[in-house]
């Protein structure tokens, strides 16, 4: 099948740049040192091919995501890196046999954690952006209080993600500054883990002992300007439906349901896009250049890739117009 | 079930509201008055509930919408309310057995029409908005290659989408004045449909003879303002995972991939919503009111219900505090 051929919208995967995107990050942060994060991509064919890389340490944001590892087994150390209440879907994960790692920020989740038979906690510690976490003081008494519940405190978990995007010239200060906290966290608390880090951070974030980054793989248009060596590997394929000649703009047959818009509006090469409605991305050519013609297709790139992703069923792995690979989106919903 | 047992984050339907919404439009509009969107629920479900309050003319957005009524046979005169190049799908539709019209507004939307078997179409008519739609002046021409082809041609469609939410004391003249093109048109085009509408000009578009409106049964809280007498039936519950007493904050487990941000962010009664991120929405109580405890639940009201329900896999439909039914978002996808 050729990318010309599918049925549109569709979202398109270079091979070649994801296999360099691959590459890179292994070679800086190898094995355990990376714990890639998979709600970047939502796709157990992904995980897999993380794996493969020699990365068996994953984590998750939802517990559909690592229900979807552990049930089929890939990778053998999962991380939620993020707090549940879900007691009976938490059992299932802790149930399935694979060493499965929670984080934790308070009394609550702690019990939680503890009834639905999960083994292993970090402690959640909030390192200035305003999520979970609990104050890094509170730490100490948390991980008492979980190794009182029976639980196993591997160490802390601290995510900087306001930091993800900062100026790359103040970015090691800033990130050094919110990894502080983390270290005294993690002095009080104990354990061998300290886990955190993102696309935007693992060049600088020394203090993580595994950074948690997703993105990097089909990578996203906001870390572009901030100079990490990946390459964009995801776009989105679209058809040309309509034209109008005398008021200049096409439409294509992608929409803001195909597409996460909290960064704004797509963008196309060569292109301006006006707005995005449901189904639809009206656009113009750029310097006067020639307007597309009914049926042609064209390359959206998202604006934000992860919410992008969860629209979707399928990625189309290509080589050049040639799709080489199909690889499910499985991981989605909750 | 109660709501309170539901995994989270859930999308929430309240039957009664439901009901009333759906009643107050087919009293306005019975029978095939109405051409209800699915696109804004994208559920055979709502569907059904349709075609029981005598609404058995229907419209979508894209051919999964139009294919998963065609051939369960919900309806029977479905509209793709949209341009299409994907003749293979198209068959598909085209082939069920269900009367189905496609809009067309090109010489290449019309071939793939004819070599997909599509018998009837609309010719579509730009009224305004920058989106699909052949000049008002083109659209007699467009009928004839349309007949040519052997093509029924019922009529024309306009859909005046930049209108839906404008001042409501402009907004009938400005409706008249997007619909003089549309009558034109029509008079050149010939057939008995003149295709329109929605739910915020449902009221004041008289040239219509359907109004293609979807929106109002769930309700999107933008058309709040404009005074349609419709209640916000749909919801999403979360579960507050984490507080931060010394910040102020707390934080639900909904972020931007269970909400349409395109309209940007949700909110939530008697709180302020500080940012949603992939799975998270940080908010604080509005007037020093009191933080919410880990495992509470809460209410967000999404922004823009159509792209929040397409992230969802089905609604559970609630009575007070109990859950009575579960509708599948079963058209989703392309």
């Amino acid at each position: 099948v050729r990318v010309d051929e599918l049925r549109t919208p569709a979202l398109v995967v270079d091979g070649d740049a994801f296999t360099r995107n691959l590459r890179t990050m292994s070679a800086a942060l190898p094995g355990p040192r990376l714990r890639p994060h998979v709600k970047a991509f939502k796709s157990t064919a992904i995980a897999r091919e993380l794996v493969a890389a020699g990365h068996r340490t994953l984590c998750g944001a939802t517990l559909r995501e690592l229900a979807g590892l552990a049930i089929i087994g890939i990778g053998d150390d999962l991380l939620l890196a993020n707090e549940s209440l879900d007691e009976d879907h938490l059992w299932e994960v802790a149930a399935s046999g694979v060493r499965v790692t929670v984080a934790v920020d308070s009394p609550e989740t702690i019990a939680v954690a503890a009834a639905a038979g999960v083994r292993e906690v970090l402690v959640d510690v909030d390192v200035g952006m305003p999520r979970c976490g609990c104050r890094p003081t509170d730490a100490g008494r948390l991980a008492g209080e979980a190794r009182a519940a029976g639980l196993e405190v591997r160490g802390v978990m601290g995510y900087e993600g306001h930091l993800m995007t900062t100026d790359p010239a103040a970015k090691a200060e800033q990130v050094a500054a919110a990894m502080e906290p983390l270290a005294v966290a993690h002095a009080d608390v104990g354990g061998e883990v300290v886990s955190g880090g993102g696309t935007g951070t693992y060049a600088v974030n020394t203090w993580c002992t595994e950074i948690q980054a997703g993105s990097y793989l089909l990578m996203d248009s906001h870390y572009g300007a901030t100079e990490v060596p990946f390459e964009q590997a995801l776009h989105l394929v679209a058809t040309v439906i309509s034209v109008n000649r005398s008021g200049g703009w096409a439409v294509a047959d992608a929409g803001l349901k195909a597409l996460g818009m909290d960064h704004g509006d797509p963008t196309i090469d060569g292109a301006r896009v006006w707005f995005c409605s449901d189904e639809h991305t009206t656009f113009s050519p750029l310097d006067g250049g020639p307007l597309p013609r009914v049926g042609d297709r064209v390359r959206i790139v998202p604006a934000h890739v992860d919410p992008t992703v969860a629209y979707h069923e399928r990625f189309h792995v290509v080589s050049g117009d040639e799709v080489i690979d199909v690889w499910p989106i499985d991981l989605r919903g909750w």
